[in-house]
C-alpha cells in the first residue's frame, strides 16, 4: 500500500506563472520562438558588480554563513531604508532570506496558524496562494477592480477591508506597488490600511519587492515608513527587481516587531543560512549607483508605455495603465485565458513565434474571476513587447475563428 | 494592540547548534579564541571547480531558474546515484532545493499534515525538531542507545519501532550514517527499516548527505536502492558535506514516488528556483574526480580517529567511535551540558581558547534524555581537534572545582 501525500500538499495550487513552462518547452523543442511574457523576468543586464564580487571571492572553503545573514549585505540594506525611506532600523529589524519568496513563507508561519486567515485584495500575486495553501491559511480576498485602476473600493476603502475581519484574522497581506496590478497606493490609502491594522490589532504584511519602479513622478509610500504602525507591519524586500538580478534569491523579511524577527530567526536557523556567493553578489549591488536605478526606472516606464499603447489597439482588450512594477493586468476577448494560453503554446504561431502569459484566475481567490484576463510582463525590450503584442492580437484574431468558432 | 505570533512559530525550539553562537560571536569580541566544534563546517577546501564555473558565468543576466533545477546539475546526480549506487533514477525523481535543509522542509510539508506523526531514532538531527514543530508534526522517538553504537534496539529493531506506530504515523525519518551519532545501519537493518515502511504503508525519508563518508571499509546501503520501497523512500541528499561546500546551500529531493515529487513541485514553484550561480558551480562539482572524495574520506576518518582517541582519555568521559558522518557523540561528566556550554563561552577560557560544541539535549525528543551528552564535529584539522580535546580537559577539570562545586 503506498502512503498517501498529505492534504496541505493537495491544496497547493500549481502556478499559474509556472505550471505553463512545461508546454512553453515543448513549443520550443517543436521549433516555435516563444516570448516569455509570463514571469517578471527583466532583461536589463545585470550590474557587472555583482560578478565582480563573486569572482574576488578568495576564501578556500564555500562556508555556511550565519542564519540571520551577511553583516556587509544587512548593513547595505539598512543604509537604503535610511537614505531612501527615512526609515531607521537596526541590524535586528532584517534577515536576509532565499528570496522574497522564503521571506513571504517565514512571515506567513510566524504570524498565523493553520485555519487563520488573511486578508489580501485580489487580483494577487499568485504565489501568495500556494504560500497560504500550504502554510493552511485561508485567504479572504477584497476585491478590486479594473475601473478603479486596482485601487481599494473608493466608495469606503476602510469598509472594504473591516468588514471581512473575523476572530481568526491575523493581518493583511498586499504586494506594493502591485502585481499582477501595477497599483501604487497612495500615502491616504498607505495609512487607511495601517490604521485598520493598528485599530484591529492586525499584522500588515506589505510586499514591496518593486518599490523602485513607481512611475510619472507618483510618490511612494513605504508601509514601513509608518511609526504609528512599527509593530504591525512586515515588509518582505529582494534584490530580484530592484537590481534585475533574480537568479540570486536574495530577499529580506524587515520588521521592528521584536517577537516577529526572533521568531523568524529560527526558521531561518532551521535553514542554516543563504547561500555565501550570492550575499557577497548582493551586497556588492547595494553600492551601485543611483543612477542605475534612475536608468531601469525610466527604461521601465517607457516599456510599460509601449505595451500599454500596443495593446490599447488590440480589439475587445480592456486595461489601465499600471502605475508600478512591471506588470500589465489586462481584460481580453476570450471566455478562458487558460484555455487560450494552451492553445497560444500548442496549435498557434505567427511566422513561427508565439506569446506565454500568465492567465489571471489564480491571481484571484474569489472562485469565477479573472478567466477573461492575462498578466504580461513589461520589463522586456521594447522591440520585443511590440512584437508580443502583434502575436497577441493575430493569435486573438485566429482563436476566435479556428475550428469551433466561438470565443 | 500589538498583535500575537502563531502558536506553531512558538512550538519551533532554538537551534542547539547555532543558538550558542551569539555568546561565542561576544567571547571572539572579548579578545578569546573560539575553536567551533558546534556546527559540520569541515575545513577541507572547495574542489577548486566550483569557483571556476562561477567565474566562468557569462550571461548578462542573473536570471531566474527553472523551479525543478539546473538540467546539467540534475543529470550530474543521475549519474552519481547509478555509478555509486547503483539506481537508476529519471530527471522527475529528483528536485534540487536550497540545501538539504529546504528538502527537508519540503518533505515534510508533502508528507504530513499538522497533528501527523514521524517516528524518528533519537539522538536526531536537532533540525528535524524544529521543521516538524514549524509543520505541526509529532516526533515520536525510538530511544537508542551510546552501548549499542546508536542502533537500532538490537532485541528487536522491528518491534521498537512497529510498537510506535498510530494511525497518525506517516513515516520514519532518520540521517544515515546518523547526526549527530555517526551509525551507519547494515544492509540487514536497512532492508528491515524499509519492510516495516512497506508493510505499514509508511514514508521512509533517509537523510544521506554524509553517505560519503563511512569508514574502516564498511558497505553503505542507500534506501533508494531497495526496489521493493521504492514508491516509499524520500532521500535528502546535498553537496554541502559531500564537497565541503555548505555555503553553497544546494541539495536535493530524490524519490521515485510521482506524487510525492509532483507535490513537492508545487512547493518549489512557490519559492521560483535555487540560485543560479551556485548551481552552475554545484553542477561542475560532480565532476570532480574520485580521488578528491577518497582523499577527503580517508581524511575525515584519521580526523575522527584523532578525536576519538583525544577524548577517551578525558575521565569520566564515555563514547562508541562513530561509523560515519563527521560528528562524534560523547557522553561527559557534567549534569547540563547546556550550561557547561554557556560557562564555557563567559567563563572559561585555556590560554585565551575556549571550545563550542553543540549540547545534546536539544537532538532528544524524549524530555530528559541527552543533558549530559554533547556533539562535536570531527571534520576539522587534526591539529584543531587536538587542541580543542585539550580545552575540554581543562575546561571540565576547572568546572568541576568552579565556585559553587559539584558538577
Amino acid at each position: 500500500m503506498n502512503p498517501p501525500v498529505s492534504g496541505r500538499s493537495l491544496a497547493v495550487p500549481a502556478s499559474p506563472i509556472r505550471g505553463l513552462i512545461p508546454l512553453a518547452e515543448r513549443a520550443l523543442k517543436a521549433g516555435k520562438k516563444v516570448h516569455f511574457l509570463n514571469i517578471g523576468q527583466p532583461d536589463v543586464p545585470t550590474p557587472k558588480e555583482y560578478f565582480e564580487a563573486v569572482r574576488s571571492f578568495s576564501e578556500p572553503v564555500l562556508a555556511y554563513g550565519g542564519s540571520h545573514g551577511n553583516p556587509a549585505l544587512v548593513g547595505a540594506l539598512l543604509r537604503v531604508y535610511r537614505e531612501e525611506l527615512g526609515v531607521s532600523l537596526l541590524p535586528e529589524h532584517v534577515l536576509v532570506t532565499a528570496g522574497g519568496s522564503e521571506a513571504l513563507w517565514f512571515t506567513v508561519m510566524v504570524l498565523c496558524d493553520p485555519e487563520d486567515e488573511l486578508i489580501v485584495p485580489e487580483p494577487f500575486y499568485a504565489n501568495y496562494a500556494a504560500v497560504c495553501a500550504g502554510a493552511g491559511v485561508r485567504i479572504v480576498p477584497v476585491t478590486t477592480r479594473t475601473e478603479d485602476g486596482y485601487h481599494l473600493p473608493p466608495s469606503d476603502p476602510a469598509a472594504a477591508v473591516e468588514s471581512k475581519i473575523t476572530p481568526r484574522t491575523k493581518g493583511i497581506l498586499l504586494s506594493h506597488p502591485g502585481n499582477p496590478t501595477g497599483t501604487v497606493f497612495t500615502r491616504e490609502e498607505v495609512k487607511l490600511l495601517a490604521d485598520v491594522a493598528v485599530r484591529s490589532g492586525l499584522f500588515l504584511i506589505a510586499d514591496e519587492v518593486y518599490r523602485d519602479f513607481v512611475y510619472d513622478g507618483r510618490p511612494f509610500t513605504s508601509f514601513c515608513s509608518l511609526e504609528e504602525a512599527k509593530e504591525h507591519v512586515v515588509v518582505i524586500d529582494s534584490v530580484s527587481k530592484r537590481y534585475s538580478a533574480c537568479g540570486a534569491r536574495i530577499g529580506f523579511i524587515v520588521s521592528r516587531n521584536r517577537s516577529v524577527m526572533e521568531q523568524a530567526m529560527k526558521f531561518a536557523q532551521s535553514r542554516g543560512c543563504t547561500p555565501t556567493l550570492e550575499q557577497v553578489g548582493a551586497a556588492a549591488l547595494y553600492n551601485v549607483p543611483a543612477s542605475f536605478l534612475e536608468g531601469v526606472r525610466s527604461e521601465y516606464q517607457a516599456r510599460r508605455d509601449t505595451l500599454c499603447r500596443a495593446m490599447e489597439t488590440i480589439p475587445g482588450v480592456t486595461l489601465r495603465k499600471p502605475e508600478g512594477a512591471f506588470y500589465l493586468s489586462a481584460r481580453i476577448p476570450v471566455e478562458d485565458t487558460q484555455a487560450f494560453a494552451v492553445w497560444m503554446m500548442e496549435e498557434f504561431d505567427l511566422d513561427g513565434e508565439t506569446v506565454l502569459f500568465a492567465p489571471l484566475e489564480g491571481f484571484y481567490a474569489t472562485p469565477g474571476l479573472g478567466r477573461d484576463e492575462i498578466r504580461l510582463c513589461t520589463a522586456l525590450e521594447k522591440e520585443t513587447l511590440a512584437r508580443a503584442a502583434e502575436i497577441l492580437r493575430a493569435g486573438l484574431e485566429a482563436y476566435r475563428y479556428r475550428k469551433g468558432g466561438s470565443a
